[in-house]
């Protein structure tokens, strides 16, 4: 993640995430025949890992949307995002990885979507609460695009703030 | 645009440009020495021309939301914003590129963000207002990145939907 994060797809072969994870290219080759299932399980991995701490860490329902809303934000910023976003971008343009990252992605939004209806106590049998939630992860997806250039945790900041508190009218 | 939006910023050198441009590689270096200044002026202009259509097509005002909301979004889906995508990518990890892009994107936001507040006829000296406006532009964007690998125009526009409603509430 950290290989994909800081050189981007094409700097990240398998030979220099073994290097720098101090095992050698073959027995990198053995868990993961090609570059694409090394990172394609590396995103998986590292989005279940951010998901169950989320989980773990903020209480859910109504009395803590602000910070459910600060915790689903928080999964799109750093370099869990930055790495997925380099992978994101690749495959636009690479028939081989398209496929493999369109279904990852599929995979990890229905458990960002279900963690956030969770999180926040949304009732989704009430029409538009389901996409009212999806609407906040798309919110949450741009702030963590404008992270990548510059560091702007306190306009974010601002922003999640008032999106908490609209959304805590809008939910009830 | 369309080198950037096809072929990455790895696979975007002057020549394609002007092969694709029909002209010498050297007229394309005459106009923009460096590839950088091709890409941040061809992004700058793109970007520019956009905005003014979607102020010249939209009416403005409260009575107008949902067009405002559904013009405000499409300014990050399409090979415009693909092609945006591809340069921040690329400007995270390079140095020399980094800086230009970054002014760019602050210049360009600034801009997004009049255009939004005129168009949805938002008034900002309301407390909250202006992060209620920010956050519609991340949602925007979040779209706009969630339809680079697959076509999901009909979720969008539920999203869309929903989320004008809930704006046209907050707004007043």
């Amino acid at each position: 993640m950290a290989c994909l994060a800081e050189y981007g797809w094409a700097g990240s072969t398998v030979a220099v995430v073994a290097e720098r994870a101090g095992v050698s290219r073959g027995a990198a080759q053995h868990h993961f025949p090609t570059r694409e299932d090394l990172f394609t399980a590396a995103v998986e991995y590292v989005a279940e890992e951010r998901s169950s701490a989320l989980r773990a860490l903020v209480p859910a329902g109504p009395a803590h949307r602000r910070a459910a809303v600060e915790g689903i934000v928080a999964l799109y910023t750093g370099p869990l995002f930055r790495a997925a976003l380099h992978l994101w971008v690749a495959a636009s343009d690479e028939d081989q990885l398209r496929p493999r990252v369109t279904e990852l992605e599929a995979r990890v939004g229905r458990e960002s979507h279900r963690i956030a209806v969770e999180l926040l106590g949304a009732d989704e049998s009430v029409p538009g609460v389901r996409e009212t939630v999806q609407g906040l992860l798309d919110m949450a997806r741009g702030l963590g695009l404008a992270t990548l250039l510059t560091d702007d945790a306190r306009r974010r900041e601002r922003v999640v703030a008032e999106w908490a508190r609209i959304l805590d009218g809008v939910l009830g």
